[in-house]
């Protein structure tokens, strides 16, 4: 990887574990769930709800929604953000939540334990350096388009800026398949393994965009050596404001929670043991 | 295109004409050149001395520079935009140059004649949104992932807000290919042309990444219908610092243009004149 | 070009001249135009003198079609190439037609003046091999996921066999864009010209797979610096067995020829006088 | 799946299994190692032996070669089959190998157990009908740049022949990434387990390309639902005349069948057993 001078990544060589509330990411895998769109309280909280009880470890739900179309539902904003506060103080699961704008970061920290910049905003370089100069954990997604030399060079942006606390989210690029919406890519779990100290997280709702296909998708990518994974739940998904192909029901979420608890006990058993 | 519901295109069905200082965008074949960066006053100066001589209509010339690494040159900021000044009052010629943030749109609107928004920031909705709050063209590249009708739904985020002035350009895709710095789409101009009533430019230069393939990139692009070119020049591009594997000297430029008038003839004669 | 080690052209450094009746293939610029299969006697004579009328310069037609479906019309075979025979016959005009099986290489060279080798086969080496055991003409069309270098390689299997006769044709690639069919990559026309002696031709009936962008393909392709051009045209198009999408009425293929006769002199006279 | 009419696939709904020596594909997870190319018979009976050993199912191991320039090694031809018959011989193990020829077809079959036909022929449609005449297995490798339309459209050219034994395999698909070789695209697992009832494996060593993910892979690919895997193996890597980028050590190949005896029994029991 010639093309990759990454100071912030040699500079420090060991594997970053981030903290948030006792969870340990870059160490304990971490399951992120929740709605694509924060659409209303009680959506919000009833899934919030059904998520912590199936197991999840952090909520996710966007107040602020990139859509291809200006005419599509841009998020609730402000409200959307005092909507996951209700659902943070009732179920203490972490807020992950988006921010498209740079002069929104400062205060949207208030709502949120993990800024997720998206992958339309990967090459943002404002934003990036704008979660850079905070300690908030980030949330890295991969552009669609992005290899893996200039998905970490973005992530360099944030830790040049000094803030370490960056975890990196494949979530499918674009390729000539029509099958899948994108196709997700999950030997770049193991390649970022190989050159970055940085936690890796896969999102098979995005990465599918196909909801017979997130449950594989899921559990592979516990095997690929993801650290943890971010799953759309709703609890009605046809009423879904957006994304409502690619969204769990909280029962089906709750099934996946159990096997992704005996399956991760499995690889650290079988695959890790045997390496340690 | 049934994802693409465009209320800014399907309200006004006429070609879309920009007039900045008499040159007429989407009427006229318009040249914009200039050198990637504005690295400093004597090296944008002369180039944009010589490419006013040699027959460009508009200036370009970056002053904030999205680079791949936080660690490479980001250009001049305030200080490039007072350079360009200068440039546009030594030669005449309108300005055409990058913003990356929302919170630079407003003044940076005195430096610039028309506001570009670069391939990485194309689904930046916030920044659109605010460019969209103006009435100063924008330039629009098409994002290296972006479809033709994701691309239409960024320009009708500007579209939306009431900036009817924005100008498409095309500066090529990424694929397998790795001869070409990117794959550069010409089949996309009549495309856009039979969707929308926006001006469509070309950006040979970036949609190639090399010097040897420019030339010939150009002029297809004339017959492919394009309403005008963006082309980098620089005084001594083997010392740019940025692209400089894609800087034509303006000895080369002029050469260029003087084919160009001759090309736009031949275009509109032979393949204008009996369409009409 | 690293990886390209191609003895057949460093070997002759000369631009190749491929003289088929008269015509100068990388010496005039040849446009090759007819039906995408065979269908009929009277759909392929009918076509035959409606194209020769317009000025074309070879006839294509294929009597094997190799399809995506099992189910689809596979082409007429043996009867398709006595047909071939018979327009050649009536019109005086070479026939191009694909062949497809390393088998049929030799009886389908009585009836063909240039063998075609289709994308889907531009990596079948046994025939490549086949083909490169003749002196008779090959048109090899790059396959729709492949780099020049790939390429290049498949003509060097070809020319590594003895036969120097290969005529190399763009025909768009695979990209993520939906749009067009395919992403015609015009830069491969002077890319390919600056590291091969081979002629080259551009497809913009398969490049495009849509007839309103075709003609502005055809013009652009002369200008990329295209060898020539190669164009479906059925008399009746709405009732093709194939590609019933992308293929020109003769009425519309005859005005094209006409511009492209002019466009062709514009650019012997603006291009390339001022080059030489 | 609109354009996909597979008359072979709705005629049969079970899901297929192909029985070899007691091997049943689409029931056991089968495993098949063995070199790139066989290149001698020490290098050969060697791997053979070793593979055999650590618990492979069948010998993969390729007598004629497809590659990219014609001055590379091409196989041994039929040298090359006599050695593979020595290695079944001595080891029991069935063999899997590559066809690229249709006039090869008859005489391949009496060496190989399965024929192979490579991703570069994905879309020779003659060889698919040749080896469609057969009962012989057939493992079609997915093109690099097909979708799984395309691909399952290709394996009903060798079921409408009368073969109904196809096995499909994975091997990575071509995108901008130039990290790996190829993008190994995992969710064409569950994707082709959806829409047809043939067993599919993955190739994770081209799919990669890249040694250091070849492990993580394989075993990701047991958990997207994979019937089996296919893994490059050569007793000495570093002298291999083909791909020696991407072949397993014996000792190495042993430890990972290990994982996988315990990781399919992780997922019979924790995603399977609760599925059913």
């Amino acid at each position: 990887m010639d093309d990759l001078k990454l100071a912030g990544i040699s500079k420090e060589k060991k594997h970053t574990v981030i903290e948030i509330n006792g969870i340990k990411i870059g160490k304990d895998f971490v399951v992120i769930a929740g709605p694509c769109s924060v659409e209303s309280e009680e959506q919000t909280l009833k899934t919030a709800v059904a998520v912590k009880k199936a197991g999840a470890d952090m909520l996710r739900g966007g107040a602020f929604k990139p859509r291809t179309s200006p005419y599509a539902f841009q998020g609730l904003g402000i409200e959307g953000f005092k909507i996951l506060e209700k659902a943070r103080k009732e179920t203490g699961l972490p807020i992950v939540t988006e921010v498209i704008d740079a002069r929104d970061v400062s205060w949207v920290c208030e709502y949120a334990d993990v800024i997720q910049i998206g992958a339309r905003n990967m090459q943002n370089y404002a934003l990036l350096k704008e979660v850079g100069k905070l300690k908030k954990p980030v949330l890295l997604k991969r552009g669609m388009h992005s290899t893996l030399s200039e998905w970490l060079n973005c992530a360099e942006y944030i830790l040049a800026e000094g803030n370490p606390n960056v975890i990196l989210c494949e979530r499918g690029i674009k390729t000539f398949e029509t099958y899948t919406r994108n196709t997700l890519d999950l030997s770049i779990v193991p390649a970022a393994k190989e050159v970055t100290h940085l936690p890796i997280f896969v999102d098979p709702s995005h990465g599918t965009g196909k909801l017979s296909l997130i449950e594989s998708m899921t559990y592979a990518s516990i095997f690929a050596g993801a650290d943890g994974i971010m799953l759309e739940v709703h609890i009605e998904p046809e009423t879904a404001m957006s994304d409502s192909d690619q969204q769990l029901r909280p029962e089906d979420f709750e099934k996946i929670m159990n096997k992704i608890k005996k399956l991760k006990q499995s690889y650290d058993t079988i695959v890790v043991e045997e390496i340690g």
